[in-house]
């Protein structure tokens, strides 16, 4: 049985551990807090607050509208989209941060519809998970309706049933948020492209936490569209904006055929400042830009970037994703020795191999107070209804012995029936 | 003749003169600037980087995933909206924060179709002026593309002879980004409703500059949506976001027909934290809502909204108004008197009840050195082609004496003919 002691020779022996030292966890610290929810929100890099300093008094107050060029905002969407492409296996030039996930999927529904409309008109089923992340079901089911496609929501098991000919758009997350299983990209997008479909990845919850190959081995492995989350494993604050990745292939093809995208702003005109009526989308993958972008928020997005990018001398996202599983392994472990007969059962893949870097727990009932109580005691983890119990383990920061003090409490909680007080069953707006 | 005493003068026995200590100036007086860019990038209030401090150390670092709830991160976009509404003569719950301009007029735009559709479906223009704000056209021009309407343009004084029945939308900026027309917003609604058309207004360049009355004396004067900027005299920082309202009547109809607009992610959904499969669209103006806000840029944009709130007690949007007509009235006097014989003439309209919280000048030939001369030695405006050099008066932090140094320093530029030194004609990326 792993002890106390023992967690703490591991994090003295870990490769990664001098990386907590970038985040400004000296709140937590003070506060004896174990946070389990960096795949909700990432802590912030102490850069941020210099960074956002310099930006405000350097760029905002003294270079003023100058700064567009002097500061270089006006590359900020793309010199973090190159970083970013980095940590997901793209290549320089394929991804731009711009808006939000939800308005980049808009985005690339629109496009991968308009490639099927040409190319194969008679598929037009968009097939996802019942149980992906809703706000990307939910943007899928809008453009679905609006444009005579289906949205086919179905049980994971079931989604290799649904690649058949009527297949337009296979919309799946890289690591879903309930359960953290991780699909097998390659292999997956392998089955989209022989049924002859389109493959579109959310990835806000697996980059930064683990190697991502959006350039697979050939064509067929390669995925059609990607999109992301800047402010889980990529620690860029509180609606850091997202990003959006275009397999190359597609957006030479949007270049020969002018191809626009629904959001035509000016970010994504070809040449912004001649300040002509007429929308000309800009070449590659700058066509998805579309508005002005919130360089407060993208500056520290950048900070929390260059944090995950920081691991790279210390074996980087390899590196990152062997503790990961590390870390999440021992969760599981401790919880079913140390909290056995309190109802909880595993609801996230047992095989490290298939599960993303967080571990849900599920219980049949209470699972709500359980959660509330365990904050209280200083571990925040998140509930998902009806029945979920979610804890997410950011490698970058975590520490062995916050793993094995998080179930400690837990075990608390549970054997003292804390949780239980009237007071942890009060719904907050958000959990 | 005024002298540079009497701007001095003008400037002590001005009732919104201690409003300039809100921002952070002493940058732009260390560098002896003249900042006429305030239409482009608002200066920031000096709040900012205090609230920005606390939202990182405070809220992101210690509060943590918490601070949805406990620092109120879920609100802000209503509370913003709310205190935006204040200064555009809307109502609370009427408007909210969100996205870009550009994203925004692509929901309303939206909305608008789909009740001409099934008003009215015979009306299929969307008509603007040919000089509106590109990125407003950029987006319109997808939009009538992908739903069958035309976007008609036409010179600005040709539009009252489009507003027939053919006119399905009117959607124009309440000030010209280029000469700083001011549209009189009750009449031009009145007309295009008349005509059985619906309004969309663009206050980019009006709101915090001035009193907008989006609740005309009735319905007929009511325009239909508004869409708006928030760095540009709302101060709320490069990129902020921007904000949408939409009249009640129509919000309550879409309540009604459980209308949802295409960018329906989870923000706007009537309860995004059941994590429902499928989409229902929030009440009211909350369904104009996508993903996550940007909240260290939407935080920034509440102080910059509060900078002009501030206002209030010395007058509000009236006593800013009366300011920036005095401004802009000063500024083409001396320019006249001062500079003449150098080509310039007055592009923007003479009469001040016309004209927004700018000037614009119009030069045959060498616009582009010129404004660039006259910012190196210190007077930011900017140069809008082929002809244009444009100045803003943000009536906040704007001094009397400021116009006059600028004039005298464009004056300064065109006697000595600085411009012409090769340099000057060497375009930057942005301008």
């Amino acid at each position: 049985m792993i002890s106390r002691a023992d967690c703490l020779e591991r994090d003295a022996a870990d490769s990664l551990g001098h990386l907590r030292s970038q985040f400004a966890t000296d709140a937590i610290d003070a506060q004896q807090l174990i946070y389990l929810d960096g795949n909700s929100l990432g802590i912030p890099p102490r850069t941020v607050a210099e960074r956002l300093q310099h930006v405000i008094h350097d760029e905002w107050a003294s270079g003023l509208i100058r700064s567009w060029n002097t500061a270089g905002w006006i590359d900020l969407p793309g010199r973090v989209g190159d970083k970013i492409a980095r940590l997901v296996g793209a290549a320089p030039s394929e991804l731009v941060v711009a808006d939000s996930t939800s308005a980049n999927l808009f985005k690339v529904l629109h496009a991968a519809m308009a490639m099927v409309r040409a190319d194969a008109p008679w598929r037009r089923r968009i097939v996802s998970e019942r149980r992906n992340f809703p706000t990307d079901l939910y943007i899928a089911d809008t453009v679905a309706r609006a444009h005579g496609f289906e949205l086919v929501l179905v049980d994971t098991g079931d989604v290799p049933s649904q690649l058949d000919e009527r297949l337009a758009i296979l919309m799946l997350s890289h690591v879903n948020y309930r359960t953290g299983q991780l699909h097998r990209m390659g292999d997956v997008t392998r089955a989209a492209h022989d049924a002859g479909g389109l493959m579109v990845w959310d990835l806000a919850h697996s980059a930064g936490a683990m190697p991502v190959r959006l350039h697979g081995d050939d064509d067929a492995t390669t995925p059609d569209f990607a999109v992301g989350c800047g402010y889980k494993y990529l620690n860029g604050g509180p609606g850091a904006p997202a990003f959006v990745w275009v397999n190359p292939r597609h957006t030479a093809r949007m270049d020969r055929e002018g191809w626009r995208q629904p959001l035509s702003g000016w970010m994504g005109h070809a040449a912004p400042f001649d300040f002509r009526p007429d929308y000309v989308a800009a070449a590659g993958i700058s066509r998805f830009l579309c508005g002005t972008p919130p360089i407060l928020s993208l500056s520290a997005l950048e900070c929390g970037v260059d944090s995950v990018i920081a691991a790279e001398a210390a074996g980087g996202l390899g590196a990152i994703r062997d503790k990961s599983i590390a870390l999440t392994d021992l969760f599981v472990a401790l919880v079913e020795s140390r909290c056995e007969g309190h109802g909880l059962a595993l609801a996230s893949p047992r095989d490290a191999g298939e599960r993303g870097s967080q571990v849900s727990l599920v219980r049949a009932t209470d699972g709500y107070p359980i959660v509330q109580a365990l904050i209280e005691r200083g571990v925040i983890g998140d509930f998902r209804g009806p029945d979920i119990l979610r804890f997410g383990f950011a490698p970058l920061y975590l520490r062995f012995v916050d793993v094995w003090d998080a179930v400690d409490r837990l075990k608390t909680v549970l054997d003292s029936r804390l949780w239980q007080e009237p007071r942890f069953s009060v719904r907050a707006t958000v959990t």
